[in-house]
């Protein structure tokens, strides 16, 4: 089941707020759709949400519209992955948008298997791996960025067992990581997010490896959680691997200058259809967290293992 | 509203299950209901399962059953928390059960009392204060450790603000301390536990204060979570105190050693009524961490401020 399909003119997202007990798929047939789409959640993973982008721009030129003030609206949907504005500026500045949108789609499939084949050369046979929020296919086209990595040592043989963080809040560690964990065969188990600290001290974690939303001077950005994970492998000398393709690299920009999205207090106050506060609390709801550098043992990068920046 | 009453030769317990939206009582009995209670968390947090055992023994004595049976089923529906051995023993060596155990009902409060008074020496007017899990008038008799704290700051007039961190699996944080502060009319906010870190990190956070269940040498365990929190409270340079009565520390033990209380998956796999992941998926559920003594600034006790085992 793919994330991301284009057919006739149109793009259909698989509905990742309904995962993993609905499997349907969400209809874009202009770029208006896919601003909806990626705003809602409906497509997400940095990854993912750069390809529906760069549809979305085709989708306007392939309806006549101004695909600028396309491509401006699209940029505004979400503020932390840097995939969607390197996408979206590719597609613009091309001669065919929507060539130029298949490529990236294309390009994304085999960029992650080499990020798989890099970094599965980091994981032995045995090992139990934390990850947190969902850098699986369903954060790409397919394959997946860590999952990725996860699949490619499972597909050399080996045998590892996976722990996913539930990653409230909203949730796609339990219930998209299991998922497609679940679908592929490997050993997997859930937990809270509370408990990943809990399971280094126990030494029954052997690494951890991560997406990213963006990569800076400094650190890299990625779903919240991330930091108190690094801080947790850190104290107790868990490796910290992040897998993220050079097209999350923001070599420019410090990243504490980022803008961290906040996003709307119900995603916190409700899990589902079922509240799990008193009606009118306060919230704060960062989307994303920074780990800083000196946390960070390697980036796997389609291109081979590199340092943070 | 209390959290514990003895009525007519009852036990009336504040249904903590179903908080904030319902306020209902469960009767006990005899002491097997006080078993029933504490074993599926009608009743938690370490001083209040300490009470309620106490009277629990005194039901049986009551009731003319065999208070040395009685005591040993009480004891064993969970393990971490050492109040409630403390109190069963306290009990059961006494010459009045009923009397004893209406003693440890009262010094719970004053108990509480004392050490808000101590601790709130070293909270400033203006000061954002994290705390995890329900350490607050629900987890004790009345007036809570960690909140105590926090009350007996506002109080003296001090304007505080007061983050909770939700508290998966059960939510104690998201249900019950934002709850107590609203009752108070303190400022509270809700994050996700996930969000702890970025809080720090962005120096939004003064201090941490928690409660414990026990106080080893070696360190403090506490509620899942507590650990990475630590850890975030050390990176960030943010004051990190536990609140404690005298009757939480175990100078015999290690930290190390203590069972470290497992529970059943359901309550990762479903928020309430809904569920959060597929199905089938294995989950590991550890109740509480241990926070390291090197983590932990001091810890407010009744008699004062003390160092960590």
């Amino acid at each position: 089941m793919k994330t991301i399909i284009w057919e006739d003119n149109k793009l259909l997202l698989l509905d990742q707020r309904k995962l993993p007990d609905e499997v349907t798929y969400f209809e874009c047939k202009n770029h208006k759709d896919v601003v909806y789409a990626i705003k809602n959640m409906v497509v997400r993973g940095a990854p993912a949400i750069g390809v529906a982008a760069a549809f979305g721009v085709a989708l306007a030129q392939i309806n006549g519209e101004d695909i600028n003030k396309a491509a401006k609206e699209i940029k505004n949907t979400r503020p932390t992955a840097i995939n969607l504005f390197w996408a979206v500026d590719r597609v613009v500045n091309s001669d065919s948008p929507i060539d130029e949108a298949l490529k990236i789609y294309k390009e994304d499939v085999e960029t992650n298997k080499k990020i798989g084949k890099h970094g599965s050369k980091l994981i032995e046979d045995g090992d139990v791996i934390l990850t947190h929020c969902n850098a699986g296919a369903l954060a790409c086209v397919d394959y997946g960025t860590a999952l990725g990595v996860i699949r490619a040592a499972k597909e050399e043989g080996k045998n590892i067992e996976v722990i996913c963080t539930e990653t409230r809040p909203l949730g796609q560690g339990a219930r998209l990581s299991t998922w497609e964990m679940q679908q592929e065969g490997i050993n997997v188990k859930l937990i809270v997010d509370s408990a990943a600290g809990y399971l280094m001290q126990k030494k029954y974690i052997d690494k951890v490896i991560i997406g990213a939303d963006r990569v800076a001077k400094g650190g890299v950005i990625n779903k919240i959680g991330s930091l108190m994970i690094a801080l947790s492998a850190n104290r107790y000398n868990v490796p910290f691997y992040v897998a993220a393709p050079t097209s999350t690299f923001d070599e420019e920009s410090n990243v504490n200058e980022i803008e961290i999205e906040e996003r709307n207090p119900k995603e916190v106050l409700y899990y589902g259809k079922c509240r799990i506060a008193p009606k009118n609390v306060d919230v704060i709801n960062p989307a994303f967290d920074i780990v800083p550098s000196d946390l960070i043992t390697k980036i796997i990068t389609e291109k081979g293992l590199v340092d943070p920046l």
